[in-house]
């Protein structure tokens, strides 16, 4: 690079995978960039749904943005949610301040969405967070824990209902992993209940599970899913969803199930930071709130302001629209990221093309399922490839040695200790101040 | 055991290191146990600083009752808050209903106290519980993320300034660790700051830090803390914490430090439950809520109620009062239960004598002291010797597996992941709306 490319400053909204990933890049030809990020760290997505069930650690599929842009002197990385930005004086605004840029990146993503039906938010988490995957690890096991003390069986039996919408990647491996603690890991730990009773219904509207998928591993998903004990509804509909229910519809059908946990891995919107990049600039957005980008991922009309990941609505060179997984966000970011460095020696580069390189869904312990391009997988060969390729794509050395460790250890032990329900318990003297109120029978 | 004794039952209340480990040997018995605890898990406290400071994730250093308990099927765990109990119909009353008992062990432990001070609580958190550890690890990343991203120079020396209230083990622990995150682990992580210029400081009212210690480890741990940029002030208390600031006083000369961060290891008072049981049984309490009990940990004038661990306030058989220490707590847990299980037999068991195995506090990741009864340890060796112990003591066994690794790990790579921020961040569109507001200024 030039000396003035490298007085050159570019802001990065985003440490997910494509701005991280950008910052990588940018960093180590030694470009001065400054990335912001409402969180301290970058999150491992596809893995999120084995910490909502207790398999994983927070700490072992999420790395401060800091720890791994620590090698590059030029990068600096800060905690702040960013409000505001404008194009014509080339500056950003966040909580804390505001910044001065040459280039703009944002990989602000998405979140989860209840299409327009937010009532429903209390009482379906979704998962798109470490505090996503803590709350419903909390429902999940605090579900047992009431159902065993209880001595009402109808109670009993909602509380082992859970309800999981959307037959995503997501809904499949989240249905999975609770159908594992049911029938396999949690079975010799309760009295008065069995946990093999447990009801695990996974709503999917389309006409399968995993609907983008070959019509073979739909069909072993499913088969997988209803061996771990989940009910597989498909071509049926959430209707209404309530603190100690869902409505369901199959056709003419209607049903009403009593649950004592719902999830939600059912749709994604794009995120605030989108909306308001579109305003000021602008920029078209698609029915989902994606920030359409022209293929070398610039907006139109501004050459120094790139979307990349999740929140870009982008058909690549071949004409494809880029998925919104881990690999398009990666490979968007490093592409905008050469760009730079292309354009800083006078050059520029071929429009982005995405490759593909297939996609998984793990269900339970030993089963997946995936379609690898040059070939499909499942079973428990499929599993050991799933494994694998996610391991090999956490950021940081130490964490895949350390997830390694743990995967290996729980398969051995079939044992798992994050159970933990870490919400604060029920006050003592706040409980026997209201039990013991007078007035009230003690004895009640 | 005689089928009578088989088929009593017996009620613990609480399910720390003291009633866990009367539940098993009451379990291995075959007796009927219940045991209830607020929370599902067992914690090991002795290593929640780890917590705190990122190093450990908390499911390494806690583990679900009934997992503990799982192959005891006589044994049944249950969450629940116990609010009442009526000694004369032997009845424990808790949040989902209530439980007849033969005998009542109770073992609530203690929580942290602020002398009377409870004004300093949201300012000051505490480290009894896991929420605490995520609550303090929060204070003390962002404490270093604000300082990076503030422009100010006074906040920022305010913000990398960090008070320790207590010089006991939890308080030099914490400093320690603080210590060494700012001099070691995160040197090379921030561009705006050096960690280096944190200051950390380690209140105590008495004349050293661990006053219980013998004169040479007392040195030998204030070196070690001053090595890691820790300013350790003896014969200081603490007159005032506010949001900003803790006001202390030496002799008669006061100092107001600006602070970003305030961490209390300076007291403990008994449960909300051992008030309850005094008051249901006449029993009585010392100056800081602990149970007075009979020289066999029951109480007097019941033969059928026992406390055991924190909560009991005991002489033991030599003469010495028991300290509030986990191997205490283990030790009176399995004399209880083998008490019951003598008396089931129609013997009984002389008086608790406990069993001083010595006692350690560690400080940075390589310096430990320690007073082990036949030879004292410090440096490295003391830390192995300190890291054995505590690995040993976990209760299953493949936390010691796990924590040892992790261990290992970090102490190869000198990198820490779980240094997530995981509290809810600044929401965009609120922020937006707040800067954004008509008649304030954008640019502001």
């Amino acid at each position: 690079m030039t000396p003035s490319a490298l007085s050159q400053h570019v802001v990065i909204v985003g440490g997910g995978f494509a701005g991280l990933h950008a910052a990588k890049r940018l960093g180590k030809a030694g470009c001065r960039v400054t990335l912001l990020d409402k969180r301290n760290f970058q999150l491992f997505q596809p893995l999120l749904y084995q910490v909502a069930t207790g398999s994983l650690p927070p700490g072992d599929i999420a790395i401060p943005q800091r720890v791994v842009l620590r090698k590059y002197p030029t990068v600096r990385a800060i905690q702040a949610t960013a409000y505001d930005v404008d194009p014509q004086a080339r500056v950003l605004r966040h909580e804390h301040g505001e910044l001065q840029y040459d280039t703009l990146i944002v990989a602000t993503g998405v979140k989860h969405s209840y299409f327009g039906k937010d009532q429903w938010k209390p009482f379906a988490p979704g998962l798109k967070t470490v505090e996503h995957a803590i709350e419903i690890r909390h429902k999940i096991f605090k579900a047992f824990e009431l159902a065993e003390v209880t001595e009402d069986p109808a109670e009993r039996a909602r509380l082992m209902t859970f309800v999981i919408v959307g037959g995503g990647p997501t809904g499949v491996e989240l249905a999975g992993a609770i159908g594992e603690l049911a029938h396999k890991t949690m079975v010799k730990d309760f009295r008065a209940i069995d946990p093999r009773a447990a009801r695990i219904i996974l709503v999917e509207g389309a006409a399968g599970v995993l609907p983008v998928y070959d019509r073979s591993l739909r069909d072993a998903a499913r088969q997988s899913l209803e061996q771990l004990g989940v009910t597989v509804m498909t071509e049926t509909r959430v209707e209404d969803i309530g603190e100690r229910s869902v409505r369901i519809r199959r056709g003419d059908a209607v049903e009403t199930i009593d649950c004592g946990t719902v999830l939600w891995a059912a749709g994604v919107t794009a995120s605030a930071f989108g909306q308001i990049l579109a305003e000021r600039t602008g920029a078209e957005r698609d029915r989902g709130g994606r920030v359409m980008v022209n293929p070398d991922c610039s907006l139109p009309g501004h050459d120094n302001i790139f979307v990349v990941g999740d929140l870009a609505k982008l058909k690549d060179a071949a004409g494809h629209e880029v998925p919104g997984l881990a690999q398009g966000a990666i490979q968007e970011g490093q592409y905008v990221a050469n760009l730079l460095l292309a354009r800083a020696r006078g050059k520029t580069l071929a429009p982005f093309r995405y490759k593909d390189l297939g996609s998984m869904a793990v269900i339970g312990m030993n089963h997946a399922v995936g379609d690898l391009r040059l070939f499909k997988v499942r079973g428990i060969v499929g599993w050991f490839i799933w494994a694998f390729v996610h391991v090999a794509s956490l950021v940081a050395p130490e964490q895949r040695v350390s997830v390694f460790l743990e995967w290996a250890w729980k398969y051995l032990t079939r044992r798992q200790g994050d159970r933990l329900i870490t919400t604060n318990p029920t006050n003592t003297q706040r409980l026997r101040a209201e039990r013991l109120a007078p007035g009230r029978n003690q004895a009640a």
